[in-house]
C-alpha cells in the first residue's frame, strides 16, 4: 500500500532531474490559501499519504521529509512507514523550519521549485535569498494523472440583508480612502461574502474557487471553470449587479495589465499570482475580513434561527441517545454521528454539516484530533462521557456546537472536569469587557478556574464562525496569543474550553456566542456576550459546590432560555423529558 | 514670573539663527534614558516651565510647541500661558506627532538640532530622512548658564547574594553566545544592577550616572566625574572585583576604538554614544534587563525584610490618622505625608522614600497625577475617603503601597468602589496561571468585577519593583497593552487596581506580589502570586454582598497574616488596634 508513494516520490525525482532541480517543496493549500484544500490540491496527501490537516513536504534527489507540528506526530508515524519519507518535527524546541534546513542541505544557486499557486509570498520570502526558486503552477500535474480538476458545483444566492452593488459601493470608498486604484480579492469566503454567492466547490465550506477583482469602474470576477456547467440563472443575477464574469484562468492577464495601485492581502495572496502584478502592490488586511466579522441584523436574525434549527436537532439527538442506551440498543460513534446528521437534515434550510462530526466515546474524546472511524468505531457503554462537535451549514447560518453527554454514571474525576471546564465556559460567556478588548484577554478569564485547579487545554478558547460560510473565520479569536482585533458588537465566536486526559476521557463544553452592547457608563462603553446556541446542558453529573452561585444562576438561567425557545418546536414528549432536564440546580 | 521662559526661548532662538538651525528638539530624558532625570536634564521645566513628567519641546525661529498627552493637558495650559509655547496634544485622535509636523513645516535639507545625549537613536530614526540632524550634546550649556553638572553623590554597596565576579562570568556567557564581542550597558539600573552599587545621583532612584562596557577580557566602569569626591573604598572594592574604573566622559573614545561586534539595547543608548560606534552593532533587548527582573533568595528575602519594615510604618501612620482626627486634629494631606515619612525613617535600614508620597482626600485622589501641595493642602476631614500611596528604599529592598483610607462615614458609592477595587485586587492576586502566561492575561482578570458593574481605569494594573533600585521596573509587568515577558517565579509586581470619579473621590489598593511556583501537573507547571506587602486592608466600609465565598477568604486570611508577621514588632496598644481592624468579616 505504502509502495505507491515511494514510487510517486520516485517519479518527481525523475522530473526534478530533468530539470534539473535541487528540491521541490509541496504545502497542503491551494491557490486561495484556504483552511481546507479542495481534492485537487491534497498534493501532501497524493505524494506521502499524509492525510494530516498541516504538513509541507520537501523532496531531494536523497531525501524527502515532511515538516508537521506536534498534533501529527503519532499520526505521520504510522502514515509514512514505508513511503521513505521522513517526519520533521515543529513547535519542538529543537525545530529545523523548511528554509533553515535547506540553508544547511545545499549550496549558492540551488534550484528550488515550488508551486507558486499554493504557497504566499511571505512563504517564499522566508527562503535564503542566495536560492533561484522555479515557480511552476500545478507542477505535479506531470506525474499525477488522474489528478481532480479544479471542483465546479452549483452555484446559489444567500440574502444577508445587503446586496452586491452596496457592499460594491463600500469597498470602493476603501479603495479610495486607501489611495488605491483597485483590490484584489483571493480569499475564497471574502469573495462569497462580497457577492452573496455560494457553492459547494470545497468540503463543509460552501465556497466557489474564484477571485474578485475591483476598480472605481469595473467588478471582474474569476470564476467560470468549464463554461457549460455553472448555473446559468445566478450567474446572469450576479452580472446585473454589476459583476463582469471572467474565467478562472484569466486572473493572470488581468493582474499583468492592471494599472495603478493595486490592494492585496498579503496573508492570502499566492506567489504566482503575485508574481504577474507589474502594478504598484499596496499590501494590507483585507478590509473584507473585519466587515464581514461583523454581522448585521439580518444575518444576526439567520444566524438566531440557524441556531434554533441546529437546537432542535440536537435536542432531539440527545433524547434519542439517552433512550437508546435505556432500551440497551448498541450504538457505536459512527451510528450516533450518523443519526445526528439525519435529524439536522429535517430541516429544509438543512444545506450539510459544517465539518465533520466528531462523536467520541470514553478515551477517544481525549484526542485532540480524533477521527470517527466508520467502521468498527467504539460502541457507546451507558456510564462515563460522551463528547459530541458537530455543526450545520444552513441556508440562514452556519453553527458550531459541542456537548459533553453523561451516558450514566461518571467517576469523580469526570464529574468534576466536567463541572471545571462548564465554570470556564460560563465565565467567559458572562463577561463583561470595555470597547477594545481582544479576545486574548477573555481567554484568560476562562480558564483561570481551569488554572486554579491546575488543569489547561491545548487549543484555542473561541474562534468567529462565518455566515452561511466557513466555520471557522478570522480575524478576531479568543486564545492565549495575542490577537489585536478587538471584538466588536455584531461579531460571533465560540466559547469551548475544554479537558482531555489521556486514555481516560474528554471534555468540551461549546456554544456560539454574540457579542452585543451591554451598557455605557462614564468609564466608556461596555460590550457583553449573548449565546446563540440553544441546546441545555445536562447537570446531573455536576458538583455544584465547584460553581458560584453567579454561575450557577447563569447557567439556570441559559437552560431555561432553551427550553422556554425550543418547546413550541418540540413534541409533547421531547418537552417534558426537556423540562426535567432543564430542572434549575 | 513666565516671562524667563519667554526670555530663555528667545537666547535659543539666537543661537539657532547664529548657527543655520531651523528647530531645536529638547527632550526631558537625560543620556540613559531613564524614566526620571537628573536636575541636569530637565531641559523642558527649565525652557518652558512645563514640570510634567512626559513632555518633548519643538522650538523653531517664529514657534515654539510642547508635546504631551492627555495626563498633563490642564496642568500643561497652566504652566505655559505667557510663555508663548503653544500644547500640542498626543494620545488624542487627531494628533500630530513631532516628526509629522516637522515634515509639513520644513522644506528639505532642513537643519534640525537635536541634543543627541538626550535622545534615542529611533527617536532620531523617526525623523524623515530629507532633514540635516545637528546633534550637538549638552546644547542648551550655551544659555542655560547655571546649569547643574552631571551628579555626584557617594557610593554605597548592597548585597543581593551573588557578587559582581559571577555576573560578569554569567554576562559574558550570553555575549559570547550571541556571537558578539562586547556588550555596552548604559541603563542606569542595569549598571547598578551589575557592579552591585548604588548611589543617589537621581532622587527616588538609587543610581549612579555611569556606564560599563563589558568584553571577554574587560569590565571598563565610566564612573569618575570629580576624581577627588567619589568614595574612594567603594570604588577600590569594585576594582578588586575585576572593574577598571574610568573617567564618565572617556565613553565616546572607548566606543569609537571598541573592535568586534557589539551589543547594546536600542530602547536606551542614546544617539550621540551610537554615532560613536564604528564597530558592528548587535541591537537587542538587555540580557540584564531579564535577569534583574528575577529576584534570587537573597533578595527575595531582603524585599520581604524590608515590606516587613515598611508595613510597621504604614500600619504606624495608619493608627496616628485615625487616633489624630478622633481627637479632632486639624492634618492636612502635607502634614499627612510628613508623618508617614518620620515613621519609615525610624528604621535604621531606611534610606529615603522610592517616589514622592500621594498623600490626597477625597477629590484630589481622583486626579491621576496628584502632586500633593506643600502649601495649602486640603485638611482630612473624619468622612469619605483618603488615598496614599507611597514608597520606600531601603538597604536590602524596596517597597510600593497604597492603602485607600475611610476616615469615617462613606457614601454608598464610595463603599461599593472601594469593595469592587478591593475584589478586582483580589482576584489578581488569587490568580494561577501556567508557565509563559504574559502579565496581560491577569490584567483582565483583575479588570473583570469592574468591568462587570460598568466601571474601569485608566492606569495599567502593575508594574515590576526594583531591588534597592527603580521603583518602576520591566521589562514585565500587568496592563492592557500586550507585553510578550511571561511572569516568572522571583519576579515581584505590584497589584493596583483603582478606580476615580472626578470631583468626588478615588480608590486604589496596592501590594507588591511575588511570583512563585504554585504545582506542577500533568498540565504543566503552575506559577501563583504571594503578597510581600504587609498592612491591612480596612473592612469597615466592605459592602459584603459584593464579594464570594473565596475573596473574603483571601482577604481574611491576608489581614491575618499582617497580623501575625507585623505584631512582634508593634507596641501593645497598636497590636490591639490591629487585631480590631483585621478581625474577619
Amino acid at each position: 500500500m505504502t509502495e505507491i508513494y515511494a514510487q510517486r516520490i520516485e517519479e518527481l525525482r525523475s522530473m526534478m532531474r530533468a530539470r534539473d532541480w535541487d528540491a521541490v517543496i509541496l504545502t497542503g493549500s491551494d491557490p486561495h490559501h484556504s483552511e481546507y484544500p479542495a481534492e485537487r490540491w491534497k498534493q501532501v496527501r497524493w505524494l506521502t499519504g499524509f492525510t494530516g490537516e498541516a504538513g509541507d513536504v520537501v523532496v531531494t534527489l536523497d531525501h524527502a521529509g515532511l515538516w508537521t507540528d506536534t498534533r501529527y506526530f503519532i499520526q505521520a508515524n504510522r502514515q509514512l512507514a514505508g513511503t521513505g519519507v521522513e517526519l520533521h518535527k515543529t513547535r519542538v524546541p529543537e525545530q529545523v523550519l523548511i528554509p533553515e534546513w535547506l540553508d544547511a542541505t545545499f549550496p549558492d544557486s540551488a534550484v528550488i521549485a515550488v508551486d507558486g499557486l499554493c504557497q504566499t509570498d511571505s512563504d517564499i520570502a522566508a527562503l535564503p535569498e542566495r536560492f533561484d526558486i522555479a515557480s511552476v503552477p500545478d507542477l505535479l500535474d506531470a506525474i499525477w494523472k488522474d489528478r481532480p480538476g479544479i471542483p465546479q458545483t452549483p452555484l446559489f444566492r444567500v440574502d444577508p440583508g445587503e446586496d452586491v452593488p452596496s457592499k460594491l459601493r463600500w469597498l470602493r470608498e476603501v479603495i479610495a480612502e486607501q489611495g488605491c486604484d483597485g483590490i484584489l480579492l483571493t480569499s475564497l469566503d471574502e469573495v462569497a461574502w462580497m457577492l452573496n454567492v455560494r457553492a459547494s466547490d470545497i468540503e463543509y465550506n460552501p465556497l466557489v474557487i474564484s477571485a474578485l477583482l475591483v476598480t472605481q469602474d469595473h467588478a471582474e470576477w474569476f470564476v467560470l471553470k468549464e463554461e457549460d456547467e455553472i448555473s446559468a440563472a445566478v450567474l446572469s443575477e450576479i452580472e446585473s449587479e454589476g459583476v463582469t464574469l471572467r474565467r478562472y484562468d484569466g486572473i493572470e492577464l488581468a493582474l499583468s495589465e492592471f494599472q495603478g495601485r493595486l490592494m492585496a492581502d498579503s496573508g492570502t495572496l499566492n506567489y504566482h499570482w503575485r508574481r504577474q502584478i507589474s502594478a504598484e502592490l499596496h499590501y494590507c488586511e483585507s478590509p473584507v475580513q473585519m466587515r464581514k466579522a461583523v454581522k448585521n441584523e439580518t444575518e444576526v436574525e439567520g444566524m438566531r434561527f440557524a441556531h434554533l434549527l441546529d437546537g432542535i436537532a440536537v435536542e432531539q439527538y440527545i433524547y434519542w441517545l439517552e433512550k437508546s442506551l435505556q432500551e440497551g440498543r448498541r450504538i457505536s460513534e459512527w451510528d450516533a454521528a450518523l443519526e445526528l446528521g439525519r435529524l439536522r437534515a429535517e430541516a429544509d434550510e438543512y444545506l450539510g454539516d459544517s465539518f465533520e462530526t466528531i462523536s467520541a466515546y470514553g478515551e477517544g474524546a481525549a484526542l485532540p484530533h480524533y477521527i470517527t472511524p466508520n467502521a468498527g468505531a467504539p460502541i457507546l457503554e451507558p456510564h462515563g462521557l460522551y463528547l459530541c462537535d458537530s455543526g450545520g451549514q444552513y441556508t440562514c447560518g452556519t453553527t458550531d456546537i459541542t456537548r459533553t453527554i453523561p451516558l450514566g454514571p461518571c467517576s469523580e474525576i469526570e464529574r468534576e472536569d466536567y463541572t471545571l471546564v462548564l465554570k470556564a465556559h460560563i465565565d467567559a460567556a458572562m463577561a463583561v469587557f470595555p470597547a477594545g478588548t481582544s479576545g486574548s484577554l477573555i481567554d484568560s478569564l476562562c480558564r483561570e478556574p481551569l488554572w486554579r485547579s491546575g488543569r489547561n487545554f491545548g487549543h484555542g478558547t473561541g474562534h468567529g464562525v462565518g455566515y452561511v460560510l466557513c466555520v471557522h473565520e478570522g480575524p478576531h479569536d479568543m486564545r492565549q496569543n495575542y490577537n489585536s482585533h478587538p471584538l466588536l458588537p455584531g461579531m460571533v465566536i465560540t466559547d469551548e474550553p475544554g479537558l482531555y486526559r489521556e486514555g481516560m476521557h474528554g471534555v468540551r463544553h461549546e456554544n456560539v456566542l454574540l457579542v452585543r452592547e451591554a451598557f455605557e457608563t462614564e468609564f466608556g462603553r461596555f460590550f457583553c456576550f449573548e449565546p446563540l446556541t440553544l441546546c441545555h446542558f445536562d447537570t446531573s453529573i455536576l458538583v455544584k459546590e465547584l460553581l458560584t452561585d453567579e454561575e450557577l444562576s447563569y447557567l439556570n438561567g441559559y437552560n431555561e432560555l432553551v427550553l422556554r425557545e425550543l418547546s413550541p418546536y418540540l413534541s409533547e414528549e421531547l418537552c417534558s423529558w426537556l423540562r426535567e432536564k432543564t430542572r434549575p440546580v
